[in-house]
């Protein structure tokens, strides 16, 4: 490793739940670091974190934050990526972003490694990471997409509160304790914080995620259906998503149903997810084998299992896909990106 | 009321998650009962309940106990109705049957009162209550078949722990406490109790409900399928289902896709459903209103909301429906057969 080039990095948003997460993997996969960099908003400044050991003071994210940032990661909101990145960018460094920011951006590579890694070098600047739900789906998608082609997918999610924040988990879990003592469940977050009717998330299952858009569809249903076609760089897939939160403190768990191109055999279509790119066949209906959030937790991997040929639609699939919402879903997706960058330089 | 005729009724499984339910209907409609008769395994015969404010003692059901009862309602599991539903067809009972055991016999009408009352009067001494998440799936989306026609549905299911019985939710409870703690979850009924494998069911989502089947279908799901064909009187729909449990304790929540045979409009869609007997329209995103399984619970309804035309196929809409998986899924399903076999007597 002594000719690894190594790279001032930043962290902005350290001190959230995805921020947490991609301080740990850039120790755990021992990412070429020079100097690592802790930016949030003024109330968490000065919190003092660890990398390696050593103490990281966080300092307060703002546009004179990126002087020598060569790598920046972004998981603190939209608002706070339109308002600094162009910065970032303006100052030399790579931005990756997990908002929503930039990802339907034309000029914005929208990227999942196991799907369309030739596209980070397309970015001027910026690189943009999916929806955590849309990672999962991708991901486990793709190899069939490159077998057979895919011409529909209508999913349906199965989601967890930490999708939400560590306000989400909190309230969840302070929820179900209440509800177990016969308390009232005083929903305060849940279903979006900035909307004003709240829901209890405890013992329940929500059919909202993020605010409505006119045409009935969530936010995030429609980053499901946009992110996808735009991943897998083809506008004639059809998507159909509903989005749920449930119960789950981590891992998001996907019902999807999939109309393939051409006449499959299942086996094969096993044996392609299970030979592919950060994916784990977890699928033995006889042992009572399939993914489960609780066990995805923690994991890196996407999670497929329950697969089998529909019974009305010989060209369809369903199948059931789980991975860990904050790992695959944000934070392991933004640092393979910059695992490639650092790669490629 | 002094014309109606008084019958006698008997309930099998009146210990039971469902048969509590029963009975609490059977006193709540005031149904024209002349004698009750409770019954139950040998194990849960001598327990004293209460019906109408008079003590009822719990009998052991015998093949010899159903001389002089007119109808009966079984929900006692599929071996107990295969084993004494033919001694009480022979004592000349009407059978109401809430298993599995004769739902899919070509001589048996299986009846969801909104869609097929018609079909109770073709009985030769039993008519079978469908599957749980099949009732309210079928109720809400009768009125869109007869405006337009229906070719295919794809659903997805959250279903609560109440399904499995008594003891599944007190599994449920009993986890979520020991994980709020910090224990072990110890599973010890879920997925499905006659199975070696268990599974959390705290804090997780499990896609197996009952057992598989070689197709890699569970036989929930094929329930689904099958039920809705037969109920609808129409093998042309395509069903494909996913069949998940998920924590919650009443209230089965359903994701479901539907692709009708004209086209339609999506106002007038949600206006069929919102004066179909039995069905609330509770749907205006606006508002962040849709049912939720904490609403239903305890509700006789059905509920549909998130109602929304699909943005890939114009003639297919999406939908969530929501309702009590013991009430419209079990026990007042049964007992609105009941009630229409004692108007039509």
């Amino acid at each position: 490793m002594s000719n690894q080039k190594l790279f001032n990095v930043a962290v902005v948003g350290a001190t959230g739940a995805v921020g947490e997460q991609i301080i740990r993997l850039l120790e755990e996969r021992n990412f070429p670091i020079q100097e690592l960099k802790l930016l949030s908003s003024a109330r968490s400044a000065g919190v003092k974190l660890t990398f390696r050991g050593q103490p990281v003071i966080v300092q307060e994210a703002t546009p004179n934050s990126f002087n020598g940032v060569e790598i920046a990661l972004f998981s603190a909101g939209g608002d706070v990526s339109k308002a600094l990145i162009p910065h970032a960018v303006e100052a030399g460094a790579i931005c990756i972003d997990n908002t929503s920011a930039y990802r339907m951006d034309p000029d914005t590579p929208l990227v999942v490694p196991e799907v369309n890694v030739d596209k980070i070098n397309e970015h001027r600047g910026i690189i943009a990471n999916p929806n955590c739900s849309t990672i999962q789906m991708v991901a486990a998608l793709k190899p069939l997409y490159d077998r057979y082609g895919i011409s529909k997918i209508i999913v349906s999610t199965y989601q967890a509160v930490s999708g939400a924040g560590a306000k989400a988990i909190n309230e969840m879990l302070r929820q179900s304790k209440e509800v177990l003592e016969g308390k009232a469940s005083n929903p305060d977050i849940l279903p979006v914080g900035s909307l004003p009717v709240k829901h209890q998330i405890a013992f329940n299952a929500i059919p909202q995620i993020d605010k409505f858009h006119d045409n009935g569809f969530t936010n995030e249903e429609m980053k499901m259906i946009l992110e996808t076609k735009k991943i897998m760089g083809d506008d004639a897939i059809e998507v159909t998503a509903t989005c749920v939160r449930i119960p789950v403190v981590y891992g998001h768990s996907e019902s999807v149903y999939v109309e393939l191109k051409e006449d499959f055999d299942i086996e094969e279509v096993k044996s392609l997810m299970a030979s592919a790119p950060g994916i784990v066949l977890a699928d033995n209906p006889a042992e009572q084998v399939y993914p489960l959030a609780t066990d995805a937790a923690g994991k890196l991997e996407t999670f497929v299992g329950r697969v089998r040929r529909d019974l009305s639609n010989p060209r369809a699939v369903n199948m059931w896909i789980v991975s860990d919402n904050l790992l695959k879903g944000a934070a392991w997706n933004a640092v393979q990106i910059a695992e490639y960058i650092a790669i490629e330089q």
